[in-house]
């Protein structure tokens, strides 16, 4: 059976041309519908007069036949307008999976081209017309035609199913697979999706295509080879699945049916030493293989992630025009998903995301401590939402506000929840790496470290039974000094996780561009802000922020601000582990001389260590006897 | 050839008992040198007059004689006084290689047995001509007499070099090597040493027997089949080399030259992760494997270090002899090596061991950092000196005041060092395995973060520059604060320490005893200290320091303490991040209720990561729309 392919749309979008352009690609006949109108239908529409349903009657039959000839003939491109969905079920009466393409465009646009067109017999007055009878469809690819004729023929070309195949394969369809695979979905390619039907897996993929019956596009499968098989090669095939060793069984599964040249996209939470192995053992196969970071949770999965995809730039070529795709927008309107470096990078990246994360929660958690001493939770999400209308808007932010109001009857919601915060072990990997790189991350490990001791509740009860009530001097805060606080302390930890990334960067030669990820990161995860967007900037001049005079000046103003939030701290018996971590980085990153003399002094007294010396510091290395 | 023991010492000190002995365990003939005396001799002996050199004459010619037959005969063992050398001399003019065993007593212990002993015919009257006659050797086997008969053959059985072979073997003759050898050869010990003879180490083997020419029972070998062949079965070999891969290389070559029952002890500061896998490895062919932490520098080595040993409690058994001898004493003059658990426990107490020691320097570079300001090195010193009298004495605190008392020229040296602390990897171990458990360990992990940002000294010095000087407000330091400040964060830096350990003892199932383990601490080790004989009585109460209710009223009476230190340090712009992990770490711990509620209700609203509630907190998980 061959394919059949109706590009369509309203007058002016181009289907003409694309449609030739798609038929030559493909060697396959082109047909123009227009040439099929009886001459009574051409001098109407000559004379601007709309043709209705009843015109149009004959032609639309005259092309369902044509088509179904067409392809027994060997397959064909027709360029059709085909507005409403009455019109495309004719046509695709008598053909067997016709492939539609829509070709989407604003009225302005349109317009505009037609007026500078000439030599059409259709003027742009019917126009108008035609936007009111258009019934956009729900299924087919929908390809939006602002970029030039070529790039949208190759957009085409990438996303149809060639020989009844798909183009990309989700593996897994857990949460996060199927949100992907919806959203992949949305954007008109034919995909694949598998999903083992064991135990209590045994309807996953069933329920799924039933549930989302509305997508013709998406095509099920429980038996991994005939899912492979169903891939077009290149096979581009996403495995969204827990990380660990599971990764690696679903590879040794895979290897042997793939071909060479299809790529593996491991869309999970792996860890980048993972992804380097892996990375290394796939390719001695002939196979790609792309560690990508997915961050935004279910709801960005769905509607938009921001992806951090790290493998073979050539490997990732094949499969950037579906990641980029689905990936949210950043405020220019470009993807939030973009080439991020050699192997592990992409997974590595998105660790230190998390890192990020934990920090900027934990800071949250911390100012919250402080502010309901004193304050409703009401107030301290007017507080937060201030806050977030100004430059501190943040997602994490954005969420906390909403937090703080919910109620569940008269009483808020968050009173209720227990103060036993979890962890999935990602969040210790940036803290393990950068003792691994020698490069201090305080903040992310005391965010870590603080969600481990809440962990211990009953002792934590215990032993505060067993102190007397200390009394609390409680002046009212200042909440413009917690503001400045909570500025700096987020300077400082974004400069942590990209120092961390800098210090990986040189030590597996992977040429990082920060500004670049910076734009990723500024929608889709879970850590965007308008700060992450402020450093997109900051990052075309350094890499080191602390390099940058207006972030230095913003430092050492903020820096007064800390020291009053930790004397509140300490005033109020508040624990702010990762406020204090963040002043402390700051002082020590800024002071001439630490007393990290004496450490190295006990060193060489009790090891033998050796020490450098002032007058001469990058010299040789000299031993005492400090007896 | 066989073999001729000649035990020997004063009269009363036991020789012919443990003679006796020895012989009925070897399976050969005893002699009693007094036997041999011709009766002039004996009737001046009980006349209490001393014999002098002439009348030993014919004795000893008779016992040389008679030495010689008996090795031809099948051994023999002579008890004899053999006071002085020339006598020793004599007696082994005719025989190859006699065993000397000199059993050593204080007069008053041996005076005191004379007295309660009857039917003999010499009085104690004489033993002070003994005594005044007695020629300490330099070689042989040096046994204290203070122990029963019994234990004490059994500690000369343990030590005897049979059929010409070495009690022990030491693997590696760098530092640590040399060291640890030339103790085990002070104990009288036949040693077997080993070092490859490449490159620059080609004469590491001869230069090291030469310059220790004084001690027969030291036996060199460049050959590793020479090496292994030299020791007695089961064999006790104790690698002193550089952990990593080297290990597992060595153990491979040393493997096929090995019998079954044969024990390898890993004497360097291997991760427990590798004492575990090489543990089973090693294991599976028939091979004990050891894995003891080793602490005190070169000079612990030598005099007496604190050893921690891991592996099987039955291959254990086979090296405890000489491990425990070598070691230093508690307190009570007990070993400071005892069996830890298995097989990686040792080496997992050995890297928290230096956990602990970085941070109890971090803490002694934060206060220098804070007196340094307005004292001079010298009335530093003084006040820590002063402190190192009392309770607060410690290994690191006593090297620190000669640290700061220590001139160069007219400067002191410590101003002249370098503020870039180094560190050699393993002191982050313990950070990455608390990260790994669960268990929150900021003081380890700021300290190690600590010496991080000291590298940076480059990059400190421009960015100091940057900064215009913050004014600096100065009360004069009140140093009875400081004092209680530091014990309470030593407190802390303990606690922490053996929390880690505690977690680690009940997810690899080791049963660790940490009285036990805080006793081999309290001497020996780079941590040994005052507070660490106090703790070894308070792991006699409870597992958890905070459980113990004396800990915590000091832990309550020194936080008003540490809340005024982190207030000077504030007002100085001194960090203080091991000072602060303490005081966060105790607040934590005794805070009914922390803010996780907060991170827990933000980890559910975007992952959907669900929370308990406060009206059921042992009870299910919740999941709440937060919007």
């Amino acid at each position: 059976m061959n394919d059949i392919f109706v590009v369509f749309g309203v007058s002016g979008c181009g289907k003409s041309t694309i449609g030739k352009q798609l038929a030559d690609h493909l060697g396959i006949a082109f047909y123009d519908a227009d040439d099929f109108h009886p001459t009574e239908n051409v001098e109407k529409m000559s004379r601007g007069i709309a043709l209705d349903d009843n015109d149009r009657k004959g032609w639309l039959e005259v092309l369902s036949l044509s088509l179904a000839k067409w392809q027994k003939a060997g397959g064909a491109v027709l360029a059709c307008s085909a507005l409403k969905e009455k019109y495309r079920q004719k046509l695709s009466s008598r053909v067997r999976n016709p492939h539609w393409i829509f070709l989407k465009g604003s009225y302005e646009l349109i317009e505009n081209r037609l007026n500078e067109r000439s030599g059409h017999y259709m003027g742009s007055r019917l126009l108008r017309s035609q936007f009111d009878d258009l019934e956009e469809p729900a299924y087919g690819l929908v390809i939006d035609i602002e970029k030039s004729p070529k790039q949208i023929t190759e957009q085409i070309i990438s996303r149809i199913k060639m020989d009844n195949k798909s183009v990309f394969g989700v593996y897994g369809l857990g949460v996060m697979g199927a949100s992907l695979s919806l959203n992949i979905a949305d954007k008109g390619y034919e995909l694949s999706v598998f999903n083992r039907a064991e135990r209590e897996e045994k309807e996953v993929v069933s329920d799924f295509l039933r549930e989302n019956v509305r997508y013709s596009n998406l095509h099920g499968f429980t038996d991994l080879s005939d899912f492979v098989e169903s891939i077009a090669r290149p096979r581009q095939i996403l495995l969204m699945i827990k990380a660990g060793k599971v990764v690696d069984i679903v590879m040794e599964q895979l290897l042997p049916l793939l071909s060479e040249g299809d790529v593996i996209i491991d869309g999970g939470n792996s860890h980048f030493i993972d992804t380097q192995r892996r990375s290394e053992y796939v390719g001695a196969h002939g196979i790609g293989f792309i560690g990508a970071g997915v961050s935004g949770g279910e709801e960005g999965a769905r509607k938009g992630p921001s992806i951090m995809p790290g493998g073979n730039k050539e490997d990732y070529m094949k499969v950037a025009p579906v990641l980029e795709a689905i990936a949210a927008r950043d405020a220019s309107g470009n993807s939030c998903c973009s080439y991020v470096g050699p192997d592990g990078s992409g997974h590595f990246i998105k660790m230190v995301h998390n890192g990020i994360e934990y920090v900027e929660m934990q800071l949250l958690a911390e100012l919250y401590a402080l502010l309901r001493l004193e304050k409703s939770n009401e107030e301290i999400a007017r507080i937060f939402e201030a806050w977030n209308e100004g430059g501190l808007s943040s997602y994490l932010l954005g969420i906390t506000v909403k937090i703080l109001k919910k109620k569940e009857g008269d009483h808020y919601l968050l009173d209720r929840v227990l103060d036993r915060a979890g962890n999935k072990g990602t969040g210790s990997w940036s803290s393990k790496v950068a003792l691994d790189l020698g490069v201090p991350n305080g903040m992310m490990t005391e965010a870590v470290f603080a969600r481990y001791i809440s962990s211990f509740k009953e002792r934590r009860e215990y032993l505060a039974s067993t102190l007397s009530e200390t009394e609390v001097k409680r002046a009212t805060l200042d909440v413009e000094i917690l503001k400045n606080a909570y500025e700096f302390a987020r300077l400082v930890n974004h400069q942590q996780g990209f120092q961390l990334m800098a210090q990986a960067s040189s030590e597996f030669n992977w040429d990082l561009d920060f500004q670049s990820i910076a734009r990723i990161w500024s929608n889709g995860c879970i850590i965007k802000s308008e700060l992450m967007n402020e450093l997109k900037a900051y990052f075309a001049k350094n890499d080191d922020l602390f390099m940058i005079q207006t972030i230095r000046e913003a430092l050492a103003k903020g820096e007064v601000s800390v020291v009053e939030l930790l004397r509140e701290g300490l005033n109020r018996r508040v624990s702010l582990p990762c406020f204090s971590s963040a002043y402390q980085f700051w002082i020590d990153s800024t002071t001439r001389n630490l007393p990290a003399n004496l450490i190295q002094a006990q060193r060489d007294f009790f090891g033998a260590h050796t020490y450098q010396r002032t007058d001469d510091p990058e010299g040789e290395s000299h031993h005492s006897n400090w007896n």
